[in-house]
């Protein structure tokens, strides 16, 4: 059945406040993605996707329901990114905006192999992909951003303990500009994740057996991390990556010995 | 690579406090899980797990890792509630306990067809699957809780109000008992959705084109509801439900006249 | 001004379909509280409120506005217990029904004092109170839960690595019975929290200088503790609590080598 | 007592890897603090600090306990803005950094007054203030963030349906920076507020008797408004402010016939 057309367009009236907005769109919209992963074995998860377009000063409104009705469709196939650079062009064309971002949040399951018996398991790893295209440009832009878990124990419990050392959970959040699309597709997210894991005082695991658990806690010991080391230690390890065109970087440590957390930023680099 | 014997097992210690526990294990733990969905497509999606046994007075803690591993090899392949009931027996005996308990959440998708155009689109449902076995019971018990947005049109402004009536968001959750551990399967779990769905003002959808809006808005003003209403709509299905073997039910809507929300709740029916 | 009475008033309509409902009600209603601490200060907090009744089979719907204005009211005057199960009882009756539970959740704040420096700090404890009144019974019953955020160090981590163990923020999460409505004043609050904390490897503080940090560390060590251990602990000491009447415990770990949670819980006891 | 001199300072110590971090220090920290209100009366409320300081390449860490120590001083007298920017300018300099950026996130109540009975309730607004000093710079910025509730009613289901039409709870958040840090004090909020609530279809309130539910439902249906009137409208009167210098926008309705939302933004203006 078609859609009958006498029924009135109030997106399409005139808007006379001379005020043109930056985003307009659907947030918390979750959908159906088919993710190809680094064994090339389809992860089909559900992704919470942001879909906006800048609206002229002169339009009342925007047609929500197409963001939709393309990101259902879009869901269909399993994830290339370069047809995300498309649907994004395609998308800014049709809703004749100046500027379009899709951004979609999904959990990715990476595969761990734990230091010691070399137990696997599977790590979920959240992400969001963001992609932007601008009037004018000639590609559309992409970013990663992921938040890795990891441990980290802390340089100063260590040092003026006589025994022991407070460590916790510490999250490693970044964001990197992919220079070219493919980056992000695995294996190169699994790159990346390990990059990041290097900056902590150790990786973690879903599945570790008791070697396993002394092969980590040792590891942590003799390897300390204030907040800013690990900042500083993964803007390290991004700069070495050639398919990383700027990042910036945030790391939160749950302190294991405060109910607030210690933070360290490094913005656009 | 194996477990050296040689490492002390501090959990296998006796416990001298004489104090039975009811749950001891993991939660919060993220690992892939197939399901098959009413076309018979496998939704590869992350199930959210929460896995314990009660452990005997005399003994100090329980194995944790075993259940990541059991978990982690459970969900390489397509989801049977039969196979999750074996699971859980045998994870109860190795773990020598009275009392096991899996849950296990997961987002599912419907297909949802709008009611003017038959625009089609895919609607997340939060489900969780829980399932316990108890020492000297026949089988384990299933019980099946979802959680389904819909929309409730206010009874009393509607009759107060010269034109117009506020109406908002409402969640219907729904625990259910499961006669059959098949009944959760698909399209049962379709079924339960339908039925839950007919209590509200009415359905919502991903998508909706203009025609399909005004048929929306249209049956919410003609159909208004408390949440009393829903939630004693909801227990004349699923009084009805052969499937079904005893329920709770909670209505929740974000009144949209209001910063709080109007609850109604149902205990065990 | 006053309600106009032609306005129809639905809520008092029959209802046809025999079904009484368990708890009717506002939710997530944040209104201000005030509430006397140990000190006899004032601590004027956003109180989260949860206020249901039951519904009897016959009639279609609850006075909601009711509620707000009794709480909101009632959040003019500094908290005492007794005019909680005061306002219970009124409410009851005045909306006639057979049960009535109000429950209202706030920030606590405690004062610590660090174990080496003696320096001082707030430590912020949620709450939740609850009260339930009954037709027929005596009066109403009062429960107080509290989430108290601690440390713990693994046993097991401890007794298998050369140097190091991994330890890690606790939850402990009480509910209680309160012998008599007063218990739950400060400085019953501050001794409730003082038995919690000494289940754990240590306490935690907001304000720790070295050599409080060096303290707390070494506390830890010398101090190993499952979950198990903290679930037993804790139902140790509220036993010996004249003033309690029966509890439940839930300890939650966020271990620094998974990023999945360990969990012990103890039903009613 | 005080801190022993012997321990060693590791966060004193020389950095080689020449990475100078935008933002160290903590997060998600609650402490008491006071409000006085708009009828000066004092608000007791949670605060949720974070409290950061850039880091000087050479520097290997900072001293996060300072943060802790001086917000809890702080907390102890009702809050004076003035007091703010040179808490700010104080700390920046005993922690040696280039720039530091306090964020108090705290909930405030306002009286609001129903349309029809002028029933009295008090709602909840949840704020933040950021307050940033640079070195060089002649005074410290002032930003306050908030986020309003109100109901949106959408033109295009009233024009499209031959009666009724979907409305929903809309967020409208806006930060602005303040051109004296006295503005942010009531009753400046509160006429901050005021603004925010004509842009949308109608106010909210806690408490409605059944006259003011029928004004509030009639005066959405007469004044529909999608997210992109909203914005456009709250532009006009935040342009209007002479407090006000600079902006941004963004105003997210919990549409209720989907499960997604419509959100609207308009960035620095």
């Amino acid at each position: 059945m078609k859609e009958p057309t006498s029924l009135p367009d109030l997106q399409l009236s005139r808007d006379e406040r001379g005020i043109e907005l930056d985003a307009v769109g659907v947030t918390k919209l979750v959908l159906p993605l088919k993710l190809v992963d680094a064994l090339g074995n389809v992860q089909s998860v559900p992704a919470t996707w942001e879909a906006t377009v800048s609206l002229a000063a002169e339009l009342r409104g925007t047609h929500m329901s197409r963001f939709v009705s393309s990101l259902e469709e879009f869901g269909q196939e399993p994830l290339r990114t370069l047809d995300l650079s498309l649907l994004a062009k395609d998308l800014r064309r049709r809703l004749q905006s100046r500027n379009l971002r899709l951004s979609m949040g999904f959990s990715y399951f990476m595969r761990k192999v734990s230091p010691a018996t070399e137990a696997v398991s599977s790590m979920n790893v959240p992400c969001e992909l963001v992609v932007e295209d601008t009037e004018g440009s000639a590609a559309p832009s992409h970013t990663l951003s992921l938040e890795l878990t990891a441990s980290n124990l802390c340089p100063c419990s260590k040092a003026i303990a006589d025994f022991g050392a407070h460590n916790q959970r510490v999250f490693i959040r970044a964001s990197v500009g992919l220079v070219s699309p493919q980056l992000w597709d695995a294996p190169c997210l699994e790159n990346l994740v390990s990059e990041l894991e290097t900056s902590a005082s150790s990786p973690i695991f879903p599945l570790l057996k008791r070697a396993d658990e002394k092969a980590v806690t040792e590891q942590q010991y003799i390897n300390p991390k204030f907040v800013e080391d690990v900042t500083r230690d993964a803007a390290l390890q991004l700069r070495g990556n050639k398919g990383v065109s700027g990042f910036s970087l945030e790391v939160e440590a749950l302190e294991s010995i405060h109910s607030h957390n210690a933070v360290a930023r490094l913005f656009v680099s």
